[in-house]
């Protein structure tokens, strides 16, 4: 299997994306996955040899000579810089040289370089960003977090679809509860954009549709693929990782401003705070894929750093590995009619 | 000041509502508050009286014969129930027998009640519920947290006005940050909706409009205000709610599962944990208003136990000194041209 990495995307590139990559190179010699860091040579190179031994591993560069800028208008950017990282390792795929691509850079430069190379799945209108949020079990995917916005009821359907095909193969959820993000569970509840969603959703066969979910569904783990348009879901994604942070920060404070007893005590609490930190950290959950495109490309945090790198490779390999992109196809085609309503 | 509650709403209802109403009536008992149980007479005076001495303190009942349900349509239901505790709450202070009215039962019902029962202020189409949130450093508003669907950049509009002057006055902000919930900083960041109302808040002489802001400066406290619609900001709201428990269930589950002398340890700590409980727990908040009706209105979360209807009565009591209604009406008039663009 081969990985294309965009090296030039992202707040700490290319050192931390390099990083990753030949921590996850390490990892994987066992399972033959070579890893192409697509960007500047020179930067890279450099980059990989202040690392050391990195010859060892099953590791390359491909130039491209262009970055896209998070600042840039993401549409014209890419059409306009042919020689990109995002473009060139996108172009990647699209040859068939590597089986996905990884972006840390400008979510809609990603989007829109997937776009633009590999092309839509037939029947999918708007590709859609499935991010797994951690819950009190285990993980909700939220779909679509930031790719899409202005949703039509048709594009949720296909947001469903294509998230229950996620969480099955990849999380290995059997049968994932798929709910609507709404404002109550009562089918009569909601904006117009969910109401008419609700009872196409009824109609689908590959997914198991349980009814409307409040935001409060997602940590409580009540429901395992989370339907939304893309304005909604990054409102919530943003708002989960911000909390989050948030709150082990009032539990550190808490117990810093305490009496002396609680500080000495506090000394073997804090070990159990880091797992989970580590438990509620999305860098463990490394990238997010973009479902919906002709082929696999992998979206991470614009912060990521080496450890989110490493883990959105293994993300890579889960979605190459358990071919994703075919079973979309599949049940995108079978529940064809409902999907063009 | 007297303030109605509506006693049959609420899943606690009677019995926490009118226990929370007895324990302001003590609190206040120096502030001259007069607090009017609104409901069934037998059983408020049932539940009164296995409360014990209520009769020394400021708080009477008035009938009403009729309750609405959660499963009710609220338009309806509140047109047919003349009767029904919450239109007879409303109806209290459309009087002016009562200066504000408090109501846990279904936000839709309350909603409906205070619309026909009070109107609206002039310049306001659609009312909107200001809710605070717990943050790093204080509250954050956000408004709407569940009145309005698909609202119309105007109605973004009146709600920044709106929340502006909440924060303001009743939470004590002075010129309090008001942010656009958007996916990103950029102003051409966003759906059609918060692309036309950018331009729009960027126009308003009372509020001091900071920009786009995101998911995660609500928790971080970086905003004070937050303008959305009602559908994402209910979704905001119960992701908050449902997060701070499961965050501070798995702080407890993780000191929990550790070793003798992490539990030992933890004896120290988990009194810190409750601080921050207290801190993060939404009962303390008591009840939001309904912002752009013309009279006093407190809207609190159908779970809402006595401690809940203590503190919103509390709010009612700030919401009627502040008299926030009156700023309102100030506001929307010196904005009138943009508010009805």
């Amino acid at each position: 299997m081969k990985v294309a990495v965009d090296a030039m995307g992202g707040d700490y590139a290319p050192d931390e994306i390099v990083l990753g990559a030949l921590q996850a190179a390490k990892e994987y010699t066992e399972e033959n996955i070579e890893i192409v860091l697509v960007g500047d040579q020179a930067q890279i190179t450099q980059s990989l040899d202040r690392l050391g031994d990195w010859q060892n591993f099953n590791i390359r560069i491909h130039h491209a000579s262009e970055v896209i800028d998070t600042h840039e208008s993401p549409g014209a950017a890419v059409r306009k810089k042919k020689d990109a990282s995002v473009v060139v390792a996108t172009g990647l795929v699209k040859q068939g040289q590597c089986d996905v691509a990884i972006c840390a850079g400008s979510t809609g430069a990603a989007v829109a370089a997937a776009l633009l190379g590999l092309g839509r799945i037939k029947g999918i209108e708007r590709p859609a960003i499935a991010t797994p949020m951690p819950n009190l079990t285990g993980t909700t995917v939220l779909v679509d977090s930031g790719a899409q916005v202005d949703s039509k009821p048709k594009h949720l359907v296909q947001n469903a679809i294509m998230g229950a095909i996620y969480a099955e193969y990849v999380l290995n959820i059997p049968r994932p509860r798929v709910g609507l993000l709404n404002i109550g569970e009562e089918e009569s509840k909601g904006n117009e954009q969910v109401l008419a969603t609700y009872p196409l959703l009824q109609q689908l066969s590959t997914v198991n549709f349980i009814g409307n979910v409040e935001g409060r569904d997602i940590p409580r783990g009540s429901v395992d693929v989370v339907v939304c348009d893309g304005f909604v879901g990054n409102i919530v994604l943003k708002l989960g990782e911000g909390m989050a942070g948030a709150i082990l920060q009032l539990v550190k404070d808490s117990i810093k401003s305490s009496g002396f007893w609680t500080k000495m005590a506090s000394m073997f609490v804090l070990p159990a705070l880091r797992g989970l930190k580590k438990k509620l950290d999305y860098a463990e959950y490394g990238g997010a894929p973009l479902l919906g495109v002709n082929g696999g490309f992998i979206i991470c945090h614009g912060s990521s750093r080496a450890k989110a790198i490493k883990n959105a490779i293994r993300v890579a390999k889960e979605f190459t590995e358990q071919d994703v992109v075919a079973h979309i196809r599949e049940n995108i085609a079978k529940e064809g009619v409902v999907t063009n309503e």
